[in-house]
């Protein structure tokens, strides 16, 4: 097919979105449009010899830790895999990576789309990067078509997601958002000033401020990624359609008791923090399976002291997470871990105080977006399903500036940020696919 | 009373002795030696400045780990106050001190006592110290009172009883009991061979072998102590008849489960290591308080990994320490452990093994020297209470090589291995005179 012929039909689905009719039959052209799938998978796996283990292969994952030097090499290869794709990307004063492709109607918002291709420490090759080469496979996939869109598109390669580097991740969508000050370019992690981190990766701490983007700045922000759960692979469904991230609030409980003898101590003496910090363990489970629902609740950390086997422990600290689309819901199961605790305090002779050591709050994927997705993977005749992310995403920070949807793709076994991690290079193409659809049944609305 | 009298009433009361006959009257002169409460409580405040923390005071407790050089100045200390006593003091090869004194019949074995000058680190000024100076008071006031007893006398400061340095204790009674092969003295410990830590203190480890006692080299072997659990306290009971030092088990128990994401991973779908650890502690406890009796159980160590608040949790190791006078007992609080651990790991999809990290083997105290050690309270006119001994201490490796049996007084709150440990000066000086009259008491049996 021409370019004539191709641009003579996207102008007719422009029309018939212009009337809010759906495009049907107008649209062929641009419903022929794919991803390819030899190229997307190939260059996921030339981006994981970066951060490989020495001697490794790609099942043996990647530690790309933000600002780290493999990080630096990752993202070089993506900039120059992004210029071959004839894209002129640009670093924002925040080290976030962008590549915009013109519109037919430049006064329209851009459509933003894109992730991150940092990992965790061990972590795996699809978290992230998926979302990143799928977003510049479908520019790619859209240029080689000559299919042009009203909505200027912009791809994006967010810095710092993971939550290793500086202890908390979504660091550069954040500022993006404008959740920043100036002077958090002054924090220290690991002998690393956090402006120095991301002058490294190619950005301008001195203008950091410039790196927000204003609300309304795009048309909507879509996110491609790995489940990272295993829900969809359980249920055979191969897109899942985000509804939201969910709300986190992380608590450290103190649990106080007495040191002692383990051997001279009668039981009725004891004070034990540790057989505390278990029935706490316990009741922050029951607190959450109590309810109906998909809110989970996590004891992933404890601590405690002296921590020696012929002693009592005196002193327990414990991590409780809890995570739900619904902030009331993690409110309910917190009162009932703090009534539980009262009972385990008084029972245990311990005390039980807790402190709020992290909150995020949830954001909803738009409904349109969501629509958008199901409509998408409908034209490809793949099943979709909603769900949770459980996961945090740079996409709730552009759920700030505007209209959000995220597509997800089976993880095998439901690991992630593992080197296990995988998903199925046929549910990668899919997942790309759908994200690229997605593009186009936005870019109608 | 002159030197005769005392004599005289002595051989009285040997020849009593000898036909069986409690020694009543013919022993006022002997019942009427006491030990100094002044010198005892100097001596202790005086051994208390060598590991005491710079700028404290005796309440500050003490640093006075075996082998360390507060150690070393400790044990000059005393060995000059034994000499300043008229006695004459000889290291062993162990590097445990010993003094003797003659009896009237020199073909009978002495009756030994004693205790350990090391502690823990920040420890307290009782343990141990109590029980090694009160030998030397008891010593001291038999010779001031110029009693002479059939039975040779001999004092015992066992070196390194404390389980810190080379990480376990009792180890110079232990040489003495004969469990020691030449090998041993290269073990190292904090970059320092066993054999060097032996030599610094005195001791002499190519000459180790000669350390050992044969069994029935002593009549029998006495050791008072402070309680350091709270039972003599509570109770109101000056002096504790130890039964027996009760058994230990130390098991190490692993739960491998599945780390995950701990927002994506559903609740039915972890397997948490933490979780399961936290149901075992629960049934440790439940397992020790389920029977009747004094056995105690303690989990005091746990290690997660990975360890962090948004990380299920994929592997625990947690100690399981179980003491009872009755290893049948241990035996019997495992097997409820086992089972319960088997639904545990099935209901939280991990897997459970256990691995016995130490064990040790109860010693009961001889009924003999148990009832001597009643007969020498009540003609003190102190009451008396039976109870285990749920520490370990030098008397049973002692109890390997003959009749051994322990007099304990109270601790304030049952507090010890802390600067915090307290005995009031009364109860120590109850406990030196208990310890004086049960030498005489076992001296006429």
């Amino acid at each position: 097919m021409g370019q004539d012929t191709t641009r003579r039909a996207f102008l007719q689905g422009l029309s018939a979105a212009a009337l809010g009719i759906s495009a049907g039959v107008d649209l062929r052209g641009q419903e022929a449009v794919r991803i390819d799938p030899r190229k997307l998978r190939e260059r996921i796996e030339q981006l994981s010899v970066f951060g490989r283990p020495a001697g490794g292969a790609f099942a043996d994952g990647v530690s790309r830790v933000a600002y780290s030097d493999a990080d630096v090499e990752g993202r070089r290869f993506v900039l120059a895999e992004m210029k071959a794709a004839g894209l002129q990307p640009r670093i924002d004063p925040a080290g976030n990576i962008f590549a915009r492709r013109d519109g037919t109607a430049p006064e329209l918002p851009p459509i933003l789309f894109g992730s991150h291709i940092d990992s965790v420490p061990s972590g795996g090759n699809f978290d992230g990067d998926l979302g990143s080469l799928g977003a510049l496979g479908a520019l790619e996939a859209l240029g080689a078509a000559g299919v042009r869109t009203r909505h200027p598109l912009e791809m994006v390669i967010w810095a710092h997601e993971e939550g290793f580097a500086f202890g908390r991740g979504l660091a550069c969508s954040r500022i993006a958002a404008g959740l920043i000050t100036s002077a958090d370019m002054d924090e220290v992690w690991n002998g690393l000033k956090r402006g120095d981190a991301i002058r490294k990766i190619g950005g301008d701490p001195d203008r950091i401020l410039d790196a927000r983007r204003p609300k309304g700045s795009h048309h909507c922000y879509l996110e491609l990624h790995i489940e990272q759960g295993g829900t969809l692979e359980r249920a055979g469904i191969p897109v899942g359609v985000v509804e939201g991230i969910v709300a986190i609030d992380r608590y450290e409980a103190v649990v106080t008791g007495v040191a002692n003898h383990a051997g001279t101590t009668p039981i009725a003496e004891r004070h034990d923090a540790m057989l505390a910090a278990a029935h706490l363990t316990v009741a922050v489970r029951d607190a959450v399976t109590r309810l109906p629902g998909r809110q989970v609740g996590t004891v992933g950390h404890i601590e405690i002291a002296p921590n020696s086997p012929n002693v009592i422990p005196g002193l327990a600290r414990v991590s409780i997470e809890l995570r739900d689309l619904s902030s009331a819901k993690i409110d309910t199961m917190m009162d009932d871990i703090r009534a539980r605790s009262r009972e385990i305090a008084a029972t245990t002779g311990t005390t039980i105080t807790f402190s709020r050591a992290m909150t995020a709050a949830s954001a909803a994927a738009t409904p349109e977006v969501q629509s958008a997705i199901e409509r998408a993977a409908g034209s490809l005749a793949l099943a979709t399903s909603r769900l949770p992310s459980g996961a945090g995403h740079d996409a709730q920070n552009m759920a700030l500036l505007g209209p959000m949807g995220m597509i997800f793709v089976p993880s095998v076994g439901g690991v992630s940020h593992s080197p296990k991690e995988l998903t199925h290079w046929d549910d990668c193409a899919r997942g790309a696919d759908v994200l690229l659809r997605t593009v186009l049944e936005m870019d109608r609305v």
